[in-house]
């Protein structure tokens, strides 16, 4: 039986997981669709020729007997709302990121999710499902570099607007990789400490720009993340993980090796989209998958307020330049 | 609506598209399924879980009501028999290689849907549908590498049991280069050569390992493709097109960069399946796609009866050791 | 006119630059060389088949008339003694690392040298010589990379003895980066941190391994060096700098590029003698060539004062586990 | 004792090998110089400011007591002569290529040597001294990629002048690989054959580019060496040697790993100059050194030999487009 997948926000990211959903994915279809503006709804369906029911908004859309699961695509301030009320009503729901606007506004849906006594969040953090990525995980968890003790990571932009500010490298940009190390390491972070560098003439007059984060985990793993979303040259993604015997760098996207003007080269991606495309379609695969097996196994609620919380750190250690500590609750069992 | 597919075969090849119709592939459903041994049927039914139906034959199955495109994946003699079938019954098919056993019963299929007036059959050739050969003919047409002149690939497996002799190395191995490579350069084989290396010690008696094949196209490029079945290091398949203004190689298989034991290294593939893993996909998708849009676009009756006559001159070449003529009817424009 | 010069300190690296100026090197003879243990002196000269005299101390040496320059290989508490011993007499004197074992030390020497009017010094830091890093340097300098902001740095070594202990990582293993980034970028230090992560299980108990150095220059580049001495997998050198238009990575030594064994692999070196082997020989070179010539360029006793002034920093550093500030003297301009 | 050199011959190529005995290596002094154009010999010596003495003409330099090893760099067919001139007068001497313009001078050359009695003559082959070829033959002659099987080669330049016409790819071009295999495999050539691809729009009307030499060899190694000196993209020498147990590539030369404008690169030289540099000043310390030692090792005027048979075999296949035998003689014991 196909699941019946109902979208709230039917926007850029709502638009496209609709085309994936109809086009590329096995086992789902898109059965409903809500926006604040209920033209870009109709937009959406018709786009992709769906038999799909425009609803006046998520609470009727989560409540249609029609809909299994729901997705939450919508601004970002409305995610909250619309997760507890797809738990109250006992449904499974993906939600883009952020889960939350705040730590507290996560802690929330975990405690909804607990009482409700079963998994029914995913976020959308789609890196774990990088095939990169997963390759990465699997070798560390081979112990074939032994034990991880440093991890040195990138995260470069072409470029930014100038709506992009000095806090948005946490929230928008390092925020993948705060979700992605834990899942990597299966650690937790106790510290975080941001130093700036002389800043590039590329950037705009309200963002530092580069930035480094450095974290502590509880294993005591180092981690060095080079924040550069003026970087000019591409979108670039880089993950090297030291270990005691070896270490494991990410692999580079695929492309031909050119020779050609005096140069050995290969293509750097410079739109963010194209980088993570796979893991976007394997993500809501699992979701799918997971739900017809009747077991999430997809980044959890926990882990989205797990990486808000070292958020707010990493914000608080970009205005004090100190190393500020990141407190974080014990695990529930729930989600072990 | 969901295309629904009736499986003639249903081994190893089979039983795999079935998985991938069911599990991974968009917009369609298998719904018969047929083997010369009725038990094989059901075990790929049941594994599945599937709600299709077991017939007695493929031509009982291709004229079935409820199945609107077959997939021929029966042992290679069966083919051409049941393509025609479905071409009489004005039938999609998707046939796994070889389209028939001889260039003359490739012939027949060809004269078959031209005459049925519309292409219905899609051959099994997989390369064009993977991501670096795809980068590699977009770079091409792009002009990026300006005219090809010279081709030098490689196609090495790590071993082969002893029942691959000699001849094997064209009609199981070549074969996908002679296929690839017109694609890639939209252009037509005139002659072949083979010479034969010292053979390693690793070869079985009856076959000659490794053979370099040396091919010249109409527009005159220069193709050698070295064929080393023993190769013992991995599969691992080369492809450099060498232009009037540059190279472009067929990117490396996506692998962890590793530093350990006195080495930077990345895996090369062992095993072929994984190789070409993704391609398996895409060939298939876009054969649903196409049908459901009215249009075939992959690999032809035609492609297959061209590869079958450059086969032919090959495996010539072989025994004579002299540079074989490869005398390739004109396309029509059916084909075009 | 060949150069003619006395060796004080007939070990190991003493011979080693006597075969090098021997049988390698232009311009340039031994003819005299001193040990505390004389028979040293002899067998370094009977192994080359040298025409050189004993001397019997290296205030002999250095006031022989038959002497025009001085190399210092001796034990390094009594570098400084002979440096300013060669300055007094007014000879070069090629000095290896440390210049002096305090920052003080060092001082001495520069007042010296600024006293006798001309440059007479150069102290033994070799990676201003390698074919990468000037490499690196030229791309820094022509503006390809624009202005640098970070860099990124790894020193690991497969292992070190009992009796290497935490602060050598900074005297005996950084000073090479503390020297060579001067030199690259142009700029002086002002702060410096030093942050330990999970000690690898290979380290000896005297040793917290491994190590980040994180540096501040003047301009406000920020550098983080990963010192890890027991890596197990390799001696390996990396330095990516990070400019404002581009990054540009020290080139991995010459290596054969290797298919076997299921991977696609490159050596890499395990043994420190031979990463900069070449770099040996070119500091040595210039230092003749640059006495022929009237005029020192290499690393100068200036150079060899900054590092240590950094270098006592970051051992402060590793006990306070602050940031501590690292206070230059402006640079006299007779060192311009 | 420093070894007196004399040159015949001050061109480009003399010149460099003057400047290169007199500022880089050890153990030389060039002491004599002899041009066509006296004018070109004292040019030569004022340059480098050396302290040597012009000659008439090869012959009184090669007599002349003062002089005790020769270098022949004068304009090709004049080697031959004083190659033999120097053989009669029992010295050293170093000859740049051609030994001598055809294969019958090259015999010649032999004979003397041999009735000389002892090797006298060097021929100026220097990729035995590239490092890149030096560890590809350390890798199969450790059995490394056990018994070669086939070689696949390729000699790139970015253009050629209108004066370089086909039989030249031989000549100038392949005449280097024809030298390094022979050295590489331990092996002599039994045929070869020329094809010659679509021509590039980039190659004058004399040439036909590129081209390819197909080989084989006595212990059955096949080769083949793509010729294109019209590649525009750069100066370019690969070698992957194929062998029963895995492949080993000739190294890139180092350079520079780049991220910039969308991306990653290393350099590719344009300069054939540059590829060799280290080469060309190894071979001549190589001459010195052996001298020193008594013995010469390096290639022989039998390798000038063998390499000028093969050649006149390719020159033949490019003209006939068949496969053409190489009958080469016995390899006298002399030369073992």
């Amino acid at each position: 039986m196909s699941l019946r997948i109902g979208i709230i926000g039917a926007g850029a990211i709502g638009t496209d997981h609709a085309r994936r959903i109809t086009n590329t994915l096995s086992g789902a279809q898109v059965v409903a669709v809500t926006d604040v503006n209920p033209e870009q709804a109709h937009t959406l369906i018709d786009g992709l020729q769906l038999k799909a029911q425009v609803y006046r908004d998520g609470h009727e859309l989560i409540h249609a007997e029609s809909v299994d699961a729901i997705l939450v695509t919508s601004w970002g301030p409305t995610h909250e709302e619309f997760v507890l009320a797809a738990i109250a009503a006992g449904k499974y729901v993906f939600c883009e990121k952020p889960l939350a606007t705040t730590a507290d506004g996560c802690r929330h849906i975990v405690d909804a999710e607990i009482n409700a006594g079963k998994r029914l969040v995913q976020v959308g953090f789609m890196r774990p499902y990088d095939s990169g990525y997963r390759q990465l995980k699997q070798a560390i968890d081979a112990g074939e570099i032994g034990a991880p003790l440093m991890v040195h990571c990138a995260h470069r932009n072409p470029s930014v607007p100038e709506s992009y500010v000095t806090p948005m490298a946490i929230h928008d940009t390092l925020i993948h990789e705060l979700d992605v190390l834990r899942w990597l390491l299966d650690d937790d972070y106790v510290s975080a400490q941001v130093v700036f560098p002389r800043k590039t003439r590329h950037a705009h007059s309200k963002v530092a720009d580069p930035q480094i984060v450095l974290l502590e985990t509880r294993k005591g793993v180092r981690i060095d993340v080079e924040i550069f979303v003026n970087c000019r040259y591409g979108y670039d993604i880089q993950c090297a993980v030291v270990g005691e015997e070896g270490i494991a760098n990410l692999p580079e996207p695929q492309s031909l090796l050119m020779r050609k003007d005096a140069m050995h080269y290969a293509r750097v991606l410079t739109d963010w989209k194209q980088r993570f495309i796979d893991a976007y379609d394997s993500e809501l695969q699992a979701f799918i998958k997971d739900i017809q097996n009747g077991a999430l196994s997809g980044p959890s609620a926990w882990d989205g307020f797990a990486a808000a919380i070292a958020a707010d750190a990493c914000v608080k250690a970009q205005d004090s330049g100190r190393i500020e500590t990141i407190e974080m609750p014990t695990r529930p069992a729930f989600y072990a």
